[in-house]
């Protein structure tokens, strides 16, 4: 007989198993999403053989502490266990559940019933003598002179005599409490440890501005600055925006610069694309001269934290041909062979003003390090919000790097990833550590397709690891809807997003503005795009819609069920335009419903059925509704009431609910 | 900036990700379970980041060989792929998924876009060069002279000129086809190993018989033999079991021994439980001399094996205090503080007759070792399967030891887990190694309790590991409604258990004569049970049902979609008494469909609503109904057909269906 196999085990005293512990992203693999406070409910099936009593606990501790807390699991039926516990610190932290087969505990339980059937138990009260005295020598173990270790000695003793019976019964419970706190960890079992990334509250709850620097003098031809960003920043704090998100701050290549509206040749002044990043002033570390210096650009963050606002930087990692690293570091790159360097394409397209990475370059490590070195430089200057442009076209297992070292640092750094194209990868880039996420919110239109969406995001293990942030438009994205729905379609875009998810953004001067007008006709690029040249812009117009965009961002501010994603619930009505959800506090103290009319061209009526009993809602007595955005009152009672919506008055109600 | 991580990465330039893994147990803590043929149907999410083209494959090995078999996997939509395998040989397993960026695929995919968007390809071609070179150097790695290695030669060379794109075009499929077989894997995601056991087709498959030896001579007063039980074989043979199991055969206890009906004192002359193993001639490895000797149960497993039939011996890890172990090793066993050892219980009751190992002695490893002998020693003389009794009393990391030890060396064999208690463990026991396992069939009565459990077992994770055994009846186990259901009850019990599950026992000479009293009322204990005496039987009543359960185990070996567990469908009726499914094999080739009146006490008809699709039928062709019971023939058109069972003629259909 082979026995190899059992000096491998260790200790097969190890009796009890932990199995189907949640919540958990991939077995383990990758740590859950928390925020300060919010609440972590651990389930697992813990167990052994046999009919002794099992405890069970949870330990957690935050990255780079050597002892665990330690907190009690509460047993279910059917070998299901429970604890909740939350997390106050920033930062990377892991629990693991703890199981063992106590001893005592299964000594006291038969004791018992032995002692209620009228069985000689002398040899019992023997057994837990001895029980209690390894108790004692634990206790003696921790403070040798204690309280606890004296009173154990004491039972015992008296016990080991094993003929009193009414002397152990006074004893029982104070028996229980000490004993409880000295239990025996020899054969315990510990699970592997599960990861906790505890992300600042911005993670969780956000609201982006996007804007072009250089579009903020309202003269086309004046290139803004900095300092003329500053100017805006009262308008956008007043909107009840925390995050300005700016594309990339960097020098702007020479070589095959676009021109207005992606010309391929630039007219002489054409100011290029942020995203053709270097030049002969720098790269991913340097500024653009004409937005101003880097004292300038903490100006900026200054103005911006005093009105509690983040500064975004977008991170693109590529170079124009004019990147210092083309020359210092050509190995970064493709070289072909006829020693030129190798520009993106997606062949038969040609995007020659842009040279992406090589990943596969033999110095990845160098590469990784300086990658990671531009987050860590804009973080020393005071960043701490970054967008990251095409996260998916770079090597997947560079994120985790990336980002792990970055928030060793800088724990409460946010990473906003841009990757709309396939879901799994997407999902990928979140487990692999971004904080928050671009979606399909953009281009999910029906009831049906926001039900099914929303759900994925909110009902399954996605919501552990993956934090949705919903944008109507971007400078990229101008969806049709947007093109052709009117006021109705951005009002109703911008409740959708900013009710629906907790964290939203809009490229907010186009928004504000419903520039609606596409490049060409089926195009989702913005005609005259700024992403290709400075623009002018006014928010004095009578369309201006900063107007429900603050009341919007003053009802999240106001509304904690508005705050989390997770708390969502949908309720159907009889309508298909009509889309009814609510978003509760795990408390229930704060009920919001929404309901919009996703026709943006008529008026729509109809019932709601509203699952009262999630909403916390009693059937038999009325409830008042008041309306946010208009302050208007209703009084409904029982599940079913009827709703009438006219997009060009308001396109939603967005409802506070109350039971009277 | 600490780098520390950066040199635990090893190779960052593996860009492909390889994620959700299926059919996997516990994240490929524990092996999926297959017998040979059985497909097994692979699929995993393959990605990497940006555009290139991914390839993968599957490898997979036994265990001990150095080499893996490697075949592709097909890509599906969504990043996700698949492979179907099957594996022949008898043993431990395992696979595991491979993938890679494909340099070369991704650059010929990329040139014939250029070639059809007219571009000059000069520079790829001479790039294509470069990677046929490498495809070359690889070839060439593994036969310098081959054919293959001087091909690409060929066309490395012609490419390298860059300027015959016709002479490419006449290598393209012949490159294509050579440079597949010789992948650049230098930067290739190998997943983790999954396991797979592949036990023998009785793993699956299997039919059996449960009997006493010492009650095989007709008369009580006669202890029965190995000799006698050979002369129980031809009728078992012809009833169509295959598998003989007998309740353990070792040496019983004197101390404490059990009289009839489980009463606390044997009377002079009561044979005691079986159970209560180990007196003066010995324990585990030895047998009851009144049953005969070793050479004799030599001569019942070659009779057995002569007619198709394995003898399964039940292992029940306890002993009588008259065991060898109690002496030779009283560190197995709990002493208590009086001398003694101590016996099992459940308090307030005492089993003093059996005194339980104890998994917590500090020779744990002595007693995992001399427990998995007694295995290794059946095993060598000849048997192959088991029965465990109460595995879930023993330290479950023992099983995997254990059934892991005993297989290594006899992959043939089979462990029937005798676990009823709670689910979890049930499970758990089955992941560990055990290649069947009891189930709660023997208590599930109506339609939705049917349907409920059979849908856990074969459309759930489930399904991958734990393969169930339906039992009518145990010797420890007489249920309810084969105490009051009469012969309608014996048959359709029979009926489900043969036909939902290709697994199936009797306890035999009880349920054949239909031996229907317990012990007391409300008890599940047969009364007289063979547990405690020796029993006369007699199968030539005119009552006795070994018409009725050779017929439908020759129905069982007709028909291979009744060999499989899998394969279940229901269809729903509307008579809640009537339960109807079907079972096909994954070829659709053979189609089987049973309805059975649940309710034994009369008449019941009702309609059935056949799942046509499942059933691989056509609608609007009649299709014709074989009853296999009592060769009556049917034809249905539709998927509403009309059902009536009487059940002191027929409580079930089991019909073959073909279409017409």
């Amino acid at each position: 007989m082979n026995h190899s196999s059992l000096s491998a085990i260790g200790e097969g005293r190890s009796r009890v198993v932990i199995e189907n512990v949640q919540p958990t992203v991939d077995a383990g693999r990758f740590a859950i999403k928390r925020t300060p406070g919010e609440p972590i409910l651990v389930t697992a099936d813990i167990f052994a053989d046999g009919h002794d009593v099992v405890r069970a606990q949870i330990l957690h501790r935050q990255q780079g502490e050597s002892t665990w807390q330690v907190e009690p699991l509460e047993s279910l039926v059917n070998d299901a266990w429970r604890a909740e516990f939350t997390l106050m610190e920033v930062g990377r932290h892991e629990f693991a559940l703890r199981g063992w087969v106590d001893g005592f505990v299964t000594w006291h339980r038969d004791l018992k019933k032995r002692i209620a059937a009228g069985q000689d138990v002398k040899i019992d009260l023997q057994i837990g003598a001895k029980l209690i005295g390894e108790a004692a020598d634990r206790a003696e173990a921790v403070n040798v002179h204690g309280q606890d270790a004296a009173r154990l000695r004491h039972w015992q003793e008296l016990l080991a005599q094993g003929n009193d019976v009414a002397a152990y019964q006074t004893a029982a419970d104070e028996l229980d409490e000490i004993t409880a706190r000295y239990p025996d960890l020899r054969y315990a079992t510990t699970s592997q440890p599960f990861g906790v990334i505890v992300d600042s509250e911005r993670a969780r709850f956000s609201t982006w501005y996007e804007l072009f620097p250089r579009s903020t003098t309202g003269d086309e031809s004046k290139h803004g600055m900095f300092r003329d960003v500053i100017g805006w920043l009262p308008r956008i704090a007043e909107m009840g925006f925390d995050v300005v998100y700016l594309p990339p701050i960097h020098p702007i290549g020479e070589q095959f610069r676009k021109g207005k509206n992606n010309r391929v040749t630039a007219e002489p002044g054409d100011v290029g694309s942020p995203w053709a990043i270097g030049g002969a002033d720098g790269g991913h570390k340097a500024i653009l001269s004409e937005l101003g210096t880097l004292d300038d650009f903490h100006a900026l963050l200054a103005a911006a934290h005093t009105r509690g606002i983040d500064v975004a930087l977008d991170i693109a990692f590529q170079c124009s041909p004019d990147h210092p690293y083309v020359k210092e570091h050509p190995e970064w790159f493709k070289q072909r062979p006829d020693g030129t360097i190798q520009y993106a394409e997606n062949p038969p397209k040609k995007y020659q003003d842009i040279y992406p990475f090589d990943f596969e370059t033999s110095d990845w490590q160098g590469l990784w390090r300086e990658l990671t070195d531009v987050f860590l430089y804009w973080c020393e200057q005071g960043v701490r919000v970054f967008r990251v442009d095409n996260p998916h076209t770079k090597a997947l297992p560079f994120w985790e790097f990336c980002i792990s070292e970055v928030k060793a640092q800088y724990p409460e750094a946010i990473f906003l990833s841009e990757a709309f194209t396939r879901p799994k990868i997407m999902y990928r880039l979140a487990k692999l550590g971004f904080t928050q996420s671009y979606t399909y919110f953009t281009w999910r239109n029906t009831k049906q397709e926001f039900t099914e969406y929303l759900t994925e995001l909110t009902q399954t293990p996605v919501r552990e690891f993956f934090r949705p942030n919903f944008w109507p438009n971007t400078p990229d994205i101008l969806p049709e809807h947007l093109q052709v729905g009117g006021r109705p379609a951005f009002i109703a875009r911008l409740i959708l997003a900013g009710t629906l998810s907790s964290n939203y953004g809009i490229y907010g001067p186009a928004f504000e503005n419903m520039e609606h007008l596409p490049r060409e006709a089926g195009s989702e690029e913005y005609l005259d795009s700024e992403k290709y040249q400075n623009r002018a812009w006014d928010f004095t117009g009578p369309e201006n819609l900063g107007g429900v965009i603050g009341a919007l961002n003053r009802i999240r501010r106001q509304n904690p069920a508005l705050q989390y994603t997770t708390g969502l619930t949908f309720h159907p009505t009889d309508n298909e335009h009509l889309l009814c959800y609510s978003k509760s506090t795990a408390d229930g103290c704060n009920r919001v419903l929404v309901v919009v009319n996703l026709n943006f061209y008529g008026e729509e009526q109809g019932f709601v059925d509203l699952n009262l009993g999630e909403l916390g809602l009693s059937g038999d007595r009325p409830y008042q509704l008041h309306d946010l955005l208009n302050d208007a009152t209703f009084h409904w009672q029982g599940q079913r009431n009827f709703v009438k919506l006219e997009p060009a008055a308001s396109p939603a109600h967005i409802f506070r609910i109350a039971q009277a």
